[in-house]
């Protein structure tokens, strides 16, 4: 049979793994697929670099265009990133009849339903298993796996770098700044972070993973977004004291009033397994209602983990190439006409435990109008500490646990709290999630 | 478009199952599967306690037969068990044209060839998601989501009995025959529970996992069996103390020589994940070379986690129904005409590091005797303790962990420990895995 001839956009990282793995693996990977699976052409900005990568047999062309619309292309694996031009040339593709495998999370968080909708019409194939949590076939086991189940919280780390950081700062007990910079140094860590200290790599590959759970549109602006730059080494001691490991958290759940669609550092029990996923690792914990919790770990970033997902999904095109569209397995894993409108919940109305730090003035009296504000918002208390600030300081810093509680409630109180005359600067609030399979 | 209509055989645990989650689903599944997948016709040898679980509507045989090769059923899963009359139902349903989901991993560890090449021939799709890992996604992982990496090994926690009993025995430090008795009271083990405890009903997921890892065939008679029923607390304890816990693995390898099929206790260092698989629960670390490693988990058990599976591989069935046969998946990921003849290793040749613990005189000399024969055979030591046994007993325990070694290199340094007349008893012996991802 011959060869399904792939249009390689991008010679990076990913591009460059990608090539690697498809030749060194070829007898493998054609044992699989029925077919060899070969990089045709590539488009590349610097030719140069890009024909040392490749070697001297592969088609090079500076105009990205030209390779995705091209006659002898079966599939276009966008590998360049960003969202502008990407977006231009996978729709270019799809007009073409080409199916397309991308890695870019931010493309399909911010266009995917059109990208979708484009594709469902063409009748071709659109996959993304590299643009969530690279290597780990999370999407696979989302789309395909879990299929009997009704799916009802996602969770998930599923970004290396702020991984990477947090397990820093626990084991040396270093700040956040310090860490970071060490990351940069290591290469963990972009010169600009903010994409990933932020929570935004985090809040596209949430939005993605949670139209596969549930069958909704993806809706990046919907997302609640909150990044770990705020982190005091201090709080994650004191998790530690309370038996909480800190983790930033991509967390979609299901509840009767809505979606829950959030992305905030959060505190674990230690003995979660999830809990226990360090350094640039990623893991997705999963909770079906028939098969319980299911937890997916692995590298989440890296030439050639990224590259294992793209050529998964080469393999799957490949064995469907000429098939009904009919017989594709859809998109998000629900047929897009039976997409749900369930609604997205606002953060106010979202239910979860917290953990909050204040400092306060060391008197009497201080607790009971805390404890008074808390119970005016019958918000109620699992654990109290208190614990004594650096020397020379007049305040104490007080950890409080709470139960189950309303988020705009738990913010009525810090509101509340803050204005007391015996608070210093602001109450810090974390959130916590049990995980526990329920 | 019509509903797929599905024969179940067997209305046990699973079948019951598979009965309440597709009806409690219906609807998502129908959303994913793009038509709706209903229970046409049951068998069962008991109709009557069969009707109290199915409900009315659903028509009642207890001819298994007449179900299997029934004109109006589309897939037939057959969750009966056993493997005689298993078999013969499987492949009168392949003769009639069906399509057949089987959670029946002792008939594919023992007929599985056989099968897939009726089912090959027939061009119907076998599934077999549920026989290995229960609701665990790992036969669409390793057949779909790794195709792009040429398989190391396959490392998993795949009976749940043996690690329950395991992860009581570490708790409690209570004895091997004490747990299994309140095992069997919380319905953890079976009456009769040789089949978990001595490791074959592993043995039956790991020639599996390792015919859609490497693509060879199934290989029941090849694979080297221990079970943990001769496992002492002590020896929990003191691998504790070296920073390792015990878990019975199947492990399958591809190494220069041949592939690796064994199952039997493993000591794995605390920090690993799969080290902190606890309770009934599953759990399979795949390393690839271009991913890494990757680690699945969870229930690897019970009526809806299994049912889970059976259905995934359903609706997967469904979305494949009408297509060619050239399109189907293959059975075991690589293509039949594909298949590999790379021999299984003989144990004596496996190379692992091992746990030994000896009991001997506490006499000058005795340590110089036990090195000098270590040494003989090229076996280097990593770490050595010795530790006074129980008051009243002239001996004490030394316990030896090796770096890299022959099985048969050990074997001959125990048969030669043993012969020493310091010596009492018999050398337990404990393979240990780094499973470090390399």
């Amino acid at each position: 049979m011959k060869p399904m001839n792939v249009g390689l956009l991008g010679v990076g990282t990913v591009g460059g793994g990608t090539h690697e793995v498809l030749r060194r693996n070829r007898e493998e990977i054609a044992r699989r697929a029925g077919r060899e699976i070969v990089v045709r052409m590539a488009a590349a900005r610097d030719l140069e670099k890009a024909r040392k990568v490749l070697g001297g047999s592969i088609e090079l062309s500076d105009d990205a265009f030209s390779v995705a619309t091209h006659p002898d292309i079966d599939i276009v694996a966008e590998l360049i990133g960003g969202t502008d031009v990407a977006r231009d040339l996978v729709l270019a593709a799809i007009s073409s009849g080409k199916h397309v495998v991308t890695a870019n999370k931010a493309l399909l968080a911010e266009h995917g339903n059109e990208i979708f909708a484009a594709a469902q019409e063409q009748g071709v194939s659109v996959a993304f298993e590299a643009a969530v949590a690279g290597g780990i076939p999370i999407i696979k086991a989302l789309r395909e796996g879990l299929t009997a189940n009704q799916i009802e919280w996602v969770a998930g780390i599923i970004n290396g770098t702020t991984n990477f950081i947090l397990s820093e700062m626990r084991d040396t007990g270093a700040s956040f700044d310090s860490v970071l910079a060490e990351a940069q140094r290591l290469g963990y860590a972009e010169a600009d972070p903010t994409f990933d200290i932020g929570g935004v790599d985090a809040a596209h590959k949430l939005t993605i993973m949670a139209a596969l759970a549930f069958g909704i549109p993806i809706q990046l602006d919907r997302v609640y977004t909150e990044g770990i730059a705020g982190l005091a080494s201090e709080d994650i001691r004191y998790a530690e004291e309370f038996g909480y490991r800190i983790k930033l958290l991509g967390i979609t759940k299901k509840v009767q009033e809505g979606i829950e669609l959030r992305v905030h550092p959060t505190l674990i029990p230690h003995r979660r397994l999830i809990a226990n996923v360090e350094g640039a690792m990623n893991a997705v914990l999963v909770k079906g209602d028939a098969v319980g919790p299911t937890l997916y770990y692995g590298a989440g970033a890296g030439a050639e983990a990224t590259a294992s997902a793209v050529i998964a999904d080469l393999v799957d095109v490949t064995r469907m190439h000429t098939a009904d569209p009919e017989h594709h397995v859809p998109h998000f894993a629900f047929r897009s006409d039976r997409l749900s409108d369930t609604p997205v919940l606002p953060m106010g109305e979202v239910r979860s435990c917290y953990y909050l730090r204040l400092q306060v003035v060391d008197r009497p009296g201080v607790l009971a109008d805390i404890t008074r504000i808390l119970g005016d918002l019958s918000i109620s208390i699992e654990a109290m500490l208190q614990r004594n600030p650096v020397q020379g300081e007049p305040y104490v810093n007080i950890i409080i646990i709470t139960h189950l509680t309303r988020e705009k409630d738990v913010d009525a109180a810090i509101d509340s709290i803050e204005a007391l005359p015996v608070t210093s600067g602001s109450v810090t609030r974390i959130r916590i999630e049990s995980l526990d399979g329920k």
